[in-house]
């Protein structure tokens, strides 16, 4: 099959390193060269424009948000000028609203639209380790799996509607969000009452609370080692608005996810946006005059 | 060595046989009197009275809560009649205050005083599998630590200040609660957008959030299986409450923590106390109209 | 000066029948014709859209929310065919974020924006008492002024910058939608100690909580009576949603607006969204199951 | 009628004042000696101990909090010495729960307790024109009212169980803390979109926002003028745990409550808790990096 792919970031360049590895023909597209240049000494084909990358049988996209998805699929026209044979397979984390209106717009012209968000970030992207939460019109799915057994370790399907594999992958972007605010407050709590923060979190992980985000994030708030950013606290911010965006769709009230909003909101207020989402401890020391 | 033992619940049995195992002269108090009856038939020596299982060279307590420690071993005397020789094991979920209000009375005695809360359910406690929070006098632990290792599977030392170790105990409390809480409003807003309980509840499992939390709870949330209880919603709301009073006396906000909170009153305002902390599900979908 | 009007919901009917007895020649223009026609009986223009209600000096627009005021003057490139003499004059609670980009088109057409979101309901509306929150080049204000004193009792003038008359307005909204939950949950705490709703009330207006918002809301609260709504908890939660995207585009956390936001969701989630925002008590009293 | 009075801070000393203007005899008690002394210059009698006060037809007490009632009253067995022909009248806003049991002692000795709680400061109880919070037997109010009319503008009567009346008083200061954490809010929101405190001020109290609370904490925090204290957060901090705890009690769960709660505690965290209530507005501030 002869892939395009739009968005060539520290995800998106990982991804399509594997497809290439793959042994298929991969047209790129990125906003600024260098990616694409990186990936074209490697056997791929710079596109010189996302239109050109689109000349493929499947597509993926990585762009960075709703806006940017708009402006190059929608704004310019693009879409609107894919034959129907196309397969769509947007990677990134938007919103739900907006899966649902590039669903249906796709549908309108009798493309099929897979929405595919990842769980994992750049080194398991490069370890072709991601989880792939796929939803969409299952033949589809079924005609991109092959390219997702390559770059991922599992694909997880949600159902038909494209824009169901968005709610899952918000839904778990506010859970990792609420447990490293929880485990920020804990610490601070432990902290306060003389316990050191390592302690506590040899406790968690080696009892009740096992798995990377406890173990992950939890060294880095014991640490205070808030940058560089595996995740920016601005990125997990901009996610918890789309999962609340979500939620207020159909009337969900999330009282965790609240607060949560609320001391990103600090975080990004404090200038720690472009730290790592780790540095939720540090709000929650912050607020406790810590 | 000869142990004491008061309180005789469902943790307090499960540990007492186990110390009875471990070839123990055994003394046992409990307020209703079928519990010690039931350990007399295996070996232990059924106490008439608190005082009684207390003449010992170590006593352990496993009692409801602050209010039935401060009862018997308080108001009754029996702690300021205690020779100094005994070491003073308290394994409950008490206050940070009250703990520390009893360390000292134990210490002004020359009593060493051990606080030794667990992790862990009653099936853990019979399989001698808990995870024991210890703070105290290092020497103290360090002499009753053979007892110990015949009812859990590793001991965590948290200071020498006896309170630590309930400060430890609730805040992961907490943290449990939180991640419940976080379960339940998760469960709704992608259940809201058509996604099945079980198959988020997979995806959590299966890649970021393993453990026996997510899983545990999870599973109970998806199957709406809220009775009978492992662990009562109104004792998770007990233990809320203490980990939010240890948290004001050193004026550290918790703002999941009171979201947390709120949901449990919701649950206990609808006669849900009783049944599985779990329930904060319910409590979520509730709220949504679901 | 001739005037046109766009927009004659209750509040826009009541405001151009100010004008109107005013003595200015006007064109009104609203989506469905009936509210246009009893203008025009009392001797208004009906315009048959909304381009021909445009031909004028000063243009006031009370449509429903962004979307509307973005399809009738935007989408439909009216405001890029206005002459540079016109005011625009645009009275509807929208949020920041557009308004600054209304602002910035007028602007750059050297059309003359002012933001005049009022406070009071349709009957202080009819009486011409309305508290009228103006913002914009000075100028322009000093010119319609005039036009304002035939609808409100007063102006308020808030910078040279359009969009912070509604930063202000959506402030006093969310203030209004505090007090309210409040109110609510006050009652609720009271009521379950066995205090009467009214008894409350009276206390509160009677010493430090006099005026409107009490009052009013209190009463509505006290007799449980939710319908007809005099401001739907709807509106209320567009407002709230309007003011906490006001507050995230500046990084100002705003926990008691994201609780009262969680409170007007579990509303709509009820069916209750078409009632009085008052409803937000009977929100608290299902929360505590009563 | 003689009278005695227990605890002369700067409420009590001005309520004592007042009835000794009546002309009625009057035993006051300090722990301190200096306030009685003032008082006895006035024509009171010092008293040297609790008791020696008591010796009167009314006793009021107006001490710090549960812990010093209970010390005096109960601790010392002096209740328990009373004759039954005394009134006692608690003013001090205590729990509820701690009231409960002083008027269930009192009634066990045929004692007549009037819980009697009080809105205003210390300049409105210089000027008698404090608003009473009254409940408790009907003729014992009925008995004391004269001395209440001494003292206050207005007496509210709120059933006969004495905690009713704690219960309204908690209720309110929860409100009027609920009411000054939204101003503090909404300053911050209006700030950071270059809207003057005090412009945000005018508008509120002139429109829709009257009365002493928003006049009041608004002016205050729009001053940043938040030392000397007029009512400290601390207190405030103490009678909103008390509100929480009789909401917990009832199972009633106060979100707003909740979030007022965090925000007293990030102040006392910032040693602010000496501070004026109003330095919430600072809090808000501080949340918002402002």
């Amino acid at each position: 099959m002869h892939i395009g792919f739009l968005g060539l970031g520290n995800m998106g360049s990982a991804i399509a390193a594997n497809l290439l590895k793959g042994g298929h023909p991969l047209r790129v597209w990125n906003r600024s060269p260098g990616p694409a240049a990186a990936l074209a000494g490697a056997g791929a084909q710079a596109a010189a424009t996302p239109a050109e990358a689109c000349e493929a049988d499947v597509v993926f996209a990585m762009l960075a948000d709703d806006q940017a998805l708009r402006e190059v699929l929608l704004d310019s026209g693009l879409l609107a000028r894919l034959p129907p044979t196309v397969i769509l397979v947007n990677m990134a984390t938007i919103s739900v609203a907006f899966a649902a209106e590039l669903a249906q717009r796709a549908q309108a012209r009798g493309i099929a639209y897979v929405a595919a968000p990842v769980l994992g970030r750049p080194d398991a992207a490069a370890a072709a380790k991601l989880n792939i939460l796929a939803a969409g019109p299952d033949a589809a799915i079924d005609a991109v799996q092959p390219l997702f057994a390559l770059i991922g370790q599992k694909t997880w399907r949600f159902g038909a509607q494209a824009q169901q594999a968005n709610a899952v992958k918000l839904t778990v972007n506010f859970m990792l969000a609420a447990a490293v605010e929880t485990l920020g407050e804990a610490t601070v709590l432990a902290g306060a009452h003389g316990i050191a923060p390592q302690q506590l979190l040899d406790l968690l992980t080696g009892s009740i609370f096992p798995g990377p985000v406890y173990q992950g994030y939890g060294t880095l708030i014991a640490q205070q080692r808030y940058a560089p950013a595996g995740f920016k606290a601005a990125l997990g911010l901009k996610d918890l608005r789309l999962a609340l965006a979500a939620a207020d769709a159909v009337a969900v009230p999330l009282p965790v996810g609240s607060a949560v909003r609320d001391s990103l909101l600090d975080a990004v207020a404090h200038n720690e946006g472009g730290m790592d989402l780790a540095v939720l401890g540090q709000v929650a020391a912050r607020r406790a005059g810590r």
